[in-house]
């Protein structure tokens, strides 16, 4: 029998309305001859009651007992999608993560899957039943104490179950009808893409582009796994949405597939720091082990001044963690592992990226990507490259003005 | 190591702020020296929220199902009263229901005990936790699935525990603060009893009650568990509340022990009932098979009118299950399996009880209850008797005046 895997978000499984709205489409999906593995979210609003009850209880909180908490949301929304599909007379039953058991590390909150044994739900397949409605971001260590994965967890939930039950595809259910060029609030010539290859997804999921987790793009690259992003709240049918795939399943060959932008940068530039080997190491090990995403890095070539080489050491992170990085910085000076005259902090700045596969046989993107913003008077501050992208950091006043300007330079509103 | 059961109900974790109250009381005993297993139910409130959400979705819902969404409320607050307690330094763990693993029947939603093994939570006393805070009201099947144990469960699962971990006691954290000669709101020479006997206990849970649920006093009786019901809201020390336990234990022998009342009783009366062997089974089997529980029953004796003989036949039962009965005895009627010429329905009684274990020496308790209510004129409908307690029937109009006659009569309110 061909399985599908659908995944429902928080936000399509809000209320009874919608988890029965959600169950419909599952039921098309069943009537069409396929089993279903459905991984549900909690009801949106549920797992932030819920991790508020936890901090205020205990700010220091055990993982541990976080996650045995934070997860019952999910388990909720699961039986509810089981019962309602069952009304439907679809033979349906809910499991959470111990019963599958989905198989997970110890690290509580962030956990990462170790097994998906497909025997119990197997089983369960085999006896009759068309859909098994599995609690997401959940599963429990080798101690056997629940776990969670983080923060959108479930999308990589589907993908690992699409992964270990050799899905036909995973279609994962959202609030937004695809993948778009860009922002459609940035500009209305914003294009939902038909498909878009796993690597692209993922430097638009790590730019900001919140469709996918991050990670459940990285699964499903790894596992080829095809991936679908669609509305929970329109009618939809096989063409709908998004498909997220292998670049061999693309024809067309665009230079760039869309614009990312990302609004809480900041840039923190080191001024006349001592050059010598090691010196990156000093600085971004001390940053790392503040737990500081460092993003972009720049470093300028040595000047030879007062008998010795220096060089300025640029580099980008979320504004909500410049305090950190400061204070990293600083005590990293007071010790004597790095030396530096100034740490300037400019919390004022953006991050314009392109992304496409195309790059890699296009030549003159960075050009035509640098004409575009000269012409718009938009100064670059620092510029990263990839493989398939290419990133700036700009004043955030010019953040729209510059994703419209290479939207359009990049002709990407037509297909 | 001593060990205490501690289990506090829905209003006693109704918040953050209550749960922290239950929390200090748990510190106490740890600090008096004492292992101590907490058993907790959901937030108040929040098992009517999913049991809602569960008859909204799926009328004739799948017991598995409202289990599994249902049993969530426990694992939250399991978790929180956890983490609460380690605020306080204090080692403790959450427990779900499959983590112990809580062995019970599949009975879903009415499942019983089984098996309560100890490997699991005495291996983490061993290791130094001194407190196991387990999810009340749950269990797992053989199926592996989770059940519950029906409304009240969590009073259940405390006594349980107790009985398995060989307890020193086991304490119900309540609203109330001990159990009385007889409800305060109806008279205010109500008095809080510091023991009564788990038969007395059994018979005023039975009657109404609403202190214990019947099926943990039971359990308590048989495992000679000793219970003790106290205040959450209260500052409590050893001897606060009410001790429930052998008789062996109570010096004092008092006739009676105490008054209970039930509002919601209907008599029913089957008027000239063709009497032959069996009748009996031929009635109360249908009610039976109808859902309807019969409590009292009363036959008058045989009359030989119209060439046979013939009985009037009086039960009763609670009042919303009047309708089925009518229509088990209707259908009785017409199948021919019963005969009788007319069914008289009173809706408007209650049932007032005595009950004390002294009962069984002491002669004319029945004698001075009569006489007590023939002073105020309250007219006897129907009587029964237990070896413990003596019920009868009376208009509701009656019912407060009663419970206060009967409470003077037998000077419940002296020590």
């Amino acid at each position: 029998m061909p399985l599908l895997v659908m995944k429902f978000g928080g936000t399509s499984v809000a209320d009874l309305g919608r988890i029965k709205n959600a169950a419909l489409k599952v039921k098309r999906e069943v009537e069409r001859g396929y089993d279903v593995i459905v991984i549900v979210s909690a009801m949106s609003g549920k797992t932030n009651e819920l991790v508020g009850w936890v901090e205020q209880t205990s700010p220091l909180f055990d993982a541990r007992e976080y996650d045995a908490v934070v997860s019952s949301g999910e388990n909720v929304t699961a039986g509810l999608m089981a019962l309602t599909l069952q009304e439907m007379d679809i033979p349906a039953r809910s499991w959470q993560g111990w019963q599958v058991p989905i198989q997970t590390t110890s690290a509580h909150s962030a956990a990462r899957f170790v097994d998906i044994p497909r025997e119990n739900i197997d089983a369960k397949f085999a006896e009759g039943f068309k859909v098994a409605v599995v609690a997401g971001f959940q599963g429990v260590s080798p101690e056997g104490r629940i776990t969670t994965l983080g923060r959108g967890g479930s999308d990589t939930t589907a993908v690992a179950f699409a992964a270990a039950f050799g899905a036909e595809r995973c279609d994962i259910y959202t609030d937004v009808d695809g993948v778009y060029t860009t922002d459609p609030r940035i500009t209305s010539k914003a294009r939902k893409l038909e498909k878009i290859a796993f690597e692209e997804m993922l430097e638009l999921a790590s730019l900001g582009a919140k469709v996918l987790q991050t990670r459940s793009v990285e699964l499903a690259m790894r596992y080829k796994v095809r991936l679908r992003v669609l509305s929970s709240f329109e009618d939809t049918d096989e063409n709908s949405g998004t498909l997220v795939c292998d670049e061999d399943e693309i024809m067309e060959s665009k230079a760039v597939s869309g614009v990312a932008y990302s609004r809480d940068e900041a840039k923190m530039t080191l001024v006349k720091v001592q050059d010598r080997p090691g010196i990156a190491a000093a600085i971004f090990g001390p940053l790392a082990e503040a737990g500081v995403n460092v993003d972009m890095i720049v470093q300028n070539i040595s000047e030879l001044a007062d008998g010795g080489a220096y060089t300025d050491m640029t580099f980008s992170c979320p504004t909500n963690q410049v305090m950190r990085a400061q204070k990293a910085m600083e005590d990293a000076r007071a010790s004597g592992a790095v030396n530096y005259s100034d740490l300037v902090v400019d919390t004022d700045v953006a991050k314009i990226s392109v992304v496409g596969i195309g790059m890699r046989s296009h030549a003159g993107v960075a050009a035509t990507m640098f004409k575009a913003l000269a012409a718009e008077n938009i100064n670059i501050k620092v510029i990263t490259t990839s493989e398939i992208k290419i990133s700036v950091l700009v004043d955030r006043k010019y953040m729209e003005l510059a994703v419209q300007a290479l939207h359009d330079a990049f002709q990407l509103e037509k297909a």
